[in-house]
């Protein structure tokens, strides 16, 4: 975990505002849950590896005194992801919340992973969802929403990837797998962005070098058919029914205004991690990130396992963390230009007189430091100000004057 | 701990904004510490009762199964407050850190203490803290930035009260109270403003009647006085040297604007809980609530701790929560109105339509919500929307027409 630091601070906070405001306007409403779910909760939810990674806590008082084994010892844990806690708050509220429910959620989740460069223990996850709506509705409402949202954000074009879980689990099947390998063969696909064709290929020699070969096959098929038509029922010659291909078609004729600085495409190999997908999943990609800025897709199992019943489930999460990587590298372009201003004041009186002043430019939205005036050493105080941002003033006699930089050409002063 | 609505959601992030707003106005940068520190750094941080109130985490892996008791199973803790993670941060970074630092935080903080009306395990904090810099500027400083920013919100007139723990302890050695006894006499203090002077000096009896009943004089004394002048050096008949006294002059001199919406009264019963404040103490109190809104004090001693040598610290801390609280009860007057617009649409051709609909709307800042229309029950599906809040409309042929309002006379439609 790391400590953020007011630089950063700044691009996360004008994020945030911008995520905020452009999903509220599409009728998503914030909810806020708890770190801490029940242990319960968060194991056995499908959460495929990030199960492993759960931050435990620790039984307090009695409880603790009577646990035997380190198992016993713990009631609760730190949220991997925000999936699943709304899946817990959705199930509790079934009966008063009204259907569709459009949530977004933006906040902290812990994976107890080794730390990598660029990956914390601790980061930022913003979801939307919507709960109770058939496909494709909530599919092209949730990908023309974040369309939306990314662009307002001035991201620059980019492609939403498409793909149903139904095709790539019948891809498995005329493939050969039974319903147990898939898993692995999936796992094996998912690295398809990295290692291409052949590389999946070889992964997959391990549950035999025919069987790989015809996947491959099937694969390329696919791949080329989608690159080329560019339409779902034609993209995909595997003779499935119209119930996959058919809402696949009527989602990308769906989405709100794609060819305004983004564009949908069909990616057979899209896999997205999670196990609890149950139909179209989707990604965001960049040409100028090795990484997806965002993924999401159809869960309709999830809820149930709360609720005990399905309740229709979709959701989009965008990579807080990465979007904030991406826009700290166009900083000036995107922050709103503030200026900053720093006033230098010794006696009570100046003080006074420094504030009324700061007061009159806070007013019009600029950032004013009022600071008293270190008499021996007025240079380095402004100098460490500059080197800060701030432009620095000084109050003398009933004057704010400028307190001239020495180190630019014609300024004489301090 | 709790799930935070939607409709709670908003007044936090309006209430949010405005107060990073108002106080990066004044110069405080924000900075995020993460949700877990390592153990040794929450205890021992004379944090009083909140150490016994953390959430312990379990340590992972091989380090797990070499621990022996539950104390040797933990490695870390959820954080109790801000001001604990602060000063180690600034001991981080104390030697690339520009003083005076004035940071800004909000964010979650955890105490596993029973939960009450009103009171949860997860709650949020809102501190800002002035490192570096000496009395009475940094408390002038945080003071004036608070009420600014509780102005801002339009709280309505309130009341800062200070005090000066010296001036306490002053107090405690007239009593005739020893140095140990100390904290003892001021958590029968604390308590004045619930069981009034007659109630501490009952509590106190435990250490005495003799000293209690002179101990109730000299506050009495001090109080009296306190309330009639108004200037500290007068207040407090206690034969203390200026160093204390002048200092609490200055501070009321240099604050910026009281008179505009609030005023500053000494308080020489104000304590503050925590055991770490080495100076000067204030507390934000309203008509209309009976808790403190905000509440700080200087604290010179603490990232000694952590840094091995002292440092110049002070902070105001603004209870989040009971802000929302207080924020809740005038909504309406408080957030701004939003419109909020339905649309249901049909066909993929009314989808399109409603759409464009949607997106001009959204243009102007309203929230709109497209939606299938349900066709077999329309009328409780749009009833069903103007509960929620929304006006609701239709595609019809290629028109958006309203949906009239049925309960409303005068309307045929629907």
């Amino acid at each position: 975990m790391r400590d953020v630091l007011p630089r950063e601070c700044e691009i996360r906070d004008y994020l945030l505002e911008r995520i905020l405001q452009s999903y509220r306007r599409w009728g998503f409403e914030r909810l806020e849950t708890p770190a801490l779910e029940r242990i319960e909760v968060l194991s056995g939810s499908k959460g495929g590896e990030n199960e492993k990674l759960i931050f435990r806590v620790m039984k307090r008082g009695e409880k603790l005194t009577e646990a035997r084994t380190p198992d016993e010892m713990v009631d609760s844990g730190l949220r991997y992801d925000l999936t699943v806690p709304l899946s817990r708050f959705v199930a509790e509220n079934a009966a008063v919340l009204p259907l569709p429910f459009k949530a977004l959620q933006v906040g902290p989740v812990w994976r107890a992973e080794r730390p990598q460069k660029g990956r914390y223990r601790q980061f930022t996850q913003c979801d939307v969802d919507v709960i109770g709506l058939e496909a494709p509705y909530a599919e092209a409402e949730l990908i023309s929403a974040t369309a939306d949202c990314l662009r307002s954000i001035g991201l620059g074009a980019f492609t939403v990837k498409v793909n149903d879980r139904r095709l790539l689990w019948a891809l498995c099947a005329k493939g050969g797998y039974a319903e147990g390998e898939v898993p692995q063969v999936l796992i094996a696909l998912d690295k398809h962005d990295k290692v291409g064709l052949p590389g999946v290929v070889t992964e997959l020699e391990v549950l035999g070098a025919d069987r790989a070969a015809t996947f491959g096959r099937l694969l390329e098929g696919a791949t080329q058919a989608g690159r080329g038509a560019g339409e779902f029922d034609r993209a995909f010659a595997l003779g499935l029914g119209a119930e996959v291909t058919d809402p696949l078609d009527e989602l990308v004729a769906r989405l709100d205004a794609p060819g305004e600085g983004w564009r949908v495409r069909f990616d057979p190999t899209l896999v997205r991690g999670m196990g609890y997908y149950t139909g179209m999943v989707f990604e965001v990609e960049h040409p100028a990130y090795g990484y997806a800025l965002a993924g999401g897709g159809r869960y309709d199992e999830m809820i149930g396992r709360f609720l005990g019943r399905p309740l229709l489930a979709c959701g989009f999460s965008i990579g807080f963390e990465r979007l904030v990587l991406a826009l700290s590298e166009s900083r000036e372009a995107v922050l709103p230009a503030v200026r900053r201003l720093a006033v230098l004041a010794g006696s009570l009186q100046e003080s006074l007189q420094a504030q009324a002043w700061a007061r009159s430019f806070r007013a019009q939205g600029c950032v004013v430091n009022v600071l008293p005036r270190r008499a021996k050493r007025v240079g380095k105080q402004a100098g460490d100000l500059r080197a800060a941002g701030f432009e620095v003033f000084s109050v003398e006699g009933d004057q704010v004057v400028t307190l001239d930089d020495p180190s630019r050409p014609g300024d004489a002063r301090d």
